[in-house]
Formats: structure tokens, sequence, C-alpha cells
């Protein structure tokens, strides 16, 4: 098993958020010293979610607002052993991961071998983790058109300039500032606050999510899975 | 590993369509005597769609023309031993199931304990495959609002009729058949022909799929999951 989690965090050279990622060293082999999707062993009486909940609090002390199957991955030659990993994908907002990882450093638990990499940088990863990571990237792109999904990376609170560069950094492309505003308050996805952000901008509103609508439609299922420990209230 | 199969019939008692799927009654225990998807097990030395393929044919006898991973299942209670199933689903016309069904009996070699059901009408199945099959629908739902997917249940030549038949199969619910008519015709996936249809009613022009759109978007891993034997033309 193995989590693909997505943050969303401003590049540091350049003035605009991107898709970022937390990767673990390997200390053995296969692959040592290559960097690896956080993940761990399924448990014989755990089911699969909770599995992909506890591999990835135990490798990075992260807990996701948004947790959902991604594919089973199976290829003969994935792995120099036979290994089929069942991987997920999860979404947790910037701020999140900062008090959690303030949090396990308090309590002299910080995870270690643990870094964050941008999505459009990654080095070659181990095993065929630059394939799930682009697959990740794909359903994420996917997933942001119908649903409110990048609330997943967003404060509760926003711009709808920050909203937009957060769709800018998912979908890897500028969105024309207009089209988007009038695309966005047509949804009903968005509900407008009587806050204003100020700054040497001209004050812009901030907006929150319409909690009515689901964060994604997970169908059938949405009633069977829930995410072990979910910071998303439903 | 098992497989969610989908076939296109008229229904016995309505004039219409219906979603109907094959199903093979287990012979032994757990769960001797209830209906279950066709499966088996993982080969070592087997990548997953290629089991997939394996274990539908050997069950059914069956090649489906469209074959894609759907959700790996693996809650701990859903056998009475640990059972992680990834499941597939496919879809195949109706003649071309036909056509491969009298090839197994002209052979002497038609798969035992196969029965074909509508999926909306299905009785208490082995596991938790009723589940399994409420989630594929979902997904054949998704689908085939945004990808020329119904084609894997049509012949290669239809009348729009047929075509909103095949989607209101799919859907659960009637379209209105103008509306029907203005968005397949405004979504550049039709190609009409010369030909008509003759009969009863008024003659009906046959149209065709376009085939430079995709059957269905799979992403970054559609040059990486090819199914073992597939009968649509890429």
């Amino acid at each position: 098993m193995s989590t693909v989690i997505f943050t969303l965090r401003r590049h540091p050279e350049q003035d605009r958020p991107a898709i970022v990622l937390p990767l673990v060293r390997r200390t053995r082999d296969p692959f040592e010293g290559l960097w690896a999707l956080p993940g761990g062993w399924l448990d014989a009486r755990e089911g699969l979610d909770a599995t992909a909940s506890r591999t990835l609090a135990e490798t990075t002390g992260l807990t996701p607002s948004y947790l959902e199957q991604l594919y089973a991955f199976g290829d003969v030659d994935r792995s120099p052993t036979r290994v089929v990993s069942i991987v997920y994908w999860a979404l947790l907002r910037a701020d999140e991961v900062d008090a959690q990882v303030a949090a396990h450093a308090a309590d002299g638990d910080a995870p270690e071998n643990v870094e964050w990499f941008a999505a459009a940088e990654l080095p070659e990863l181990a095993f065929d983790h630059n394939t799930i990571v682009d697959y990740a990237l794909w359903r994420l792109r996917n997933k942001v058109g119908y649903s409110r999904i990048a609330h997943g990376l967003l404060p509760d609170e926003f711009t709808l300039a920050d909203l937009r560069e957060a769709y800018e950094a998912i979908l890897g492309r500028r969105l024309d500032p207009a089209n988007f505003r009038r695309q966005v308050e047509g949804s009903g996805t968005l509900i407008p606050t009587e806050s204003f952000r100020t700054g040497s901008h001209r004050p812009a509103r901030l907006y929150r999510y319409n909690q009515d609508v689901e964060l994604a439609d997970r169908g059938p299922l949405a009633r069977l899975v829930q995410p072990a420990a979910s910071a998303e209230s439903r």
C-alpha cells in the first residue's frame, strides 16, 4: 500500500502555488537511497482505507482531509519480488500540514527521511512510483473539474484569485480571471462572505465552499468508504 | 480477482434494452449455491489486466471489447478468510457475446454454471458482489456522460433511437428524444452514414462512432494498460 498525498505550496522561486507531495527516502534494498511514496504493508485485520491512513501516519505523521483509493498497480516487473500495491491518493491543506508537523516536533516524534517535492520536478523514484504520481495528478486534474475537490487544498476562506491559482497549479496552465470568476460564480459551489482580504492590492472578497456540495462524488462507496481519521466533516 | 462484464439486451418483458451481466453459480463453500461474479486467482507471473482477461475467459468464455480496473475491495469481513479482490469491469456487445458463446458451443467447451441477469434485478450474491455491481453501474453511468463508452455496447452502426435506448438503460431514466439528438449531434462523436434502417417505422438514419474519439479517457495509464485480448481497435 502506498499513498500519494498532495498539498499546495507557494513555489520558492515563483510567485504562485505549486502541487507538492512528501516522499520517504528508502533505507534498504530494493532501491536503497531513492525516494519513494509513503506506505507500508496491509495488516490482516485491517480494511484497505484504514491501512492507507495508518501507513501514511506512521511514515509521515500526516492525517489527510481527503483520502480515496486510486488504483492497484501490479505489473510483474514493478519490484524484484511480485508485489501488488493498492495505492491511495490524499489531499491536505498546507496550514494543516504545518500544524501536524509542528505537533509531532513538539512531541519529539518527527518522522525521519521525509522531504517534500514539487510534483512537476520529481527525481527518479523507486519502483513504478513516477508512473503512480503521474496517474494521481491526472485523477486530481479530472476531479477538479466537476467537484469542490480544490477545497481539500485551500483554507476555509479564500479569494477567487486563491482558488484560480489552485486550479492553475492543478491543471498546469493559466486561466482567464474573468472567465474563471463567471464559471465558479455560476456553479453554486461558492458562498461569498462579508469579509475582505486587504493588502497591497485592492480589497478582495473572501469566499467559502458550499458544504452542501460533496467534496467529490464517490458514488455508492461514499457511504462505505470513510477515511479512518478525517478532518472533513460530512 | 473478479470482473463485472456488462452487455445490453432487450428485456424479455419490456420493449427496451436493459443492462445484463453474467454470473457464475458457486459449487463450493463459502456461499455454495449462490451466484457470484466471474473471477479467479492472480497468477504470480501475470499482470493484473492479463489475470482479469484470463479468469473471465476461463469462467465465461468471453473476451470483452473494453476492460478497465474498477476498484480493490478489501473489507476484513467480506469473506470468511481475508481476501482482497481487485475487480475489473468490462463491456461487450450482445452480438459479440452471441458469437463467442456459439463458437464455444461448436467447440464443445461451453462454460458451465453461467447465467445472465438483469443488473436491476439481481438476487443476493456471494461475498460483497452486490456492492461491487452497484459500484460498477455507477462507474458506467459516470463514464457514459463524457466519452463514447456506450460504443462498447452497440453494433458498428446504430440509429439515434438505439443510442438513446442504450443511454436510457445505463442511466435508468427516460431521455427526451429531441434534446438527446441535439446533444449527440453537437458532440462530434457521431458520424452519419448514408444507410437507413427500414421497417415498421419511417426510415431511420444509421450512425457510427468517430473512432478518433477515445472510448474512454484513462489518462496516463492508457498507454500502459491494454486488455490482453481486445476486440477494440485502437
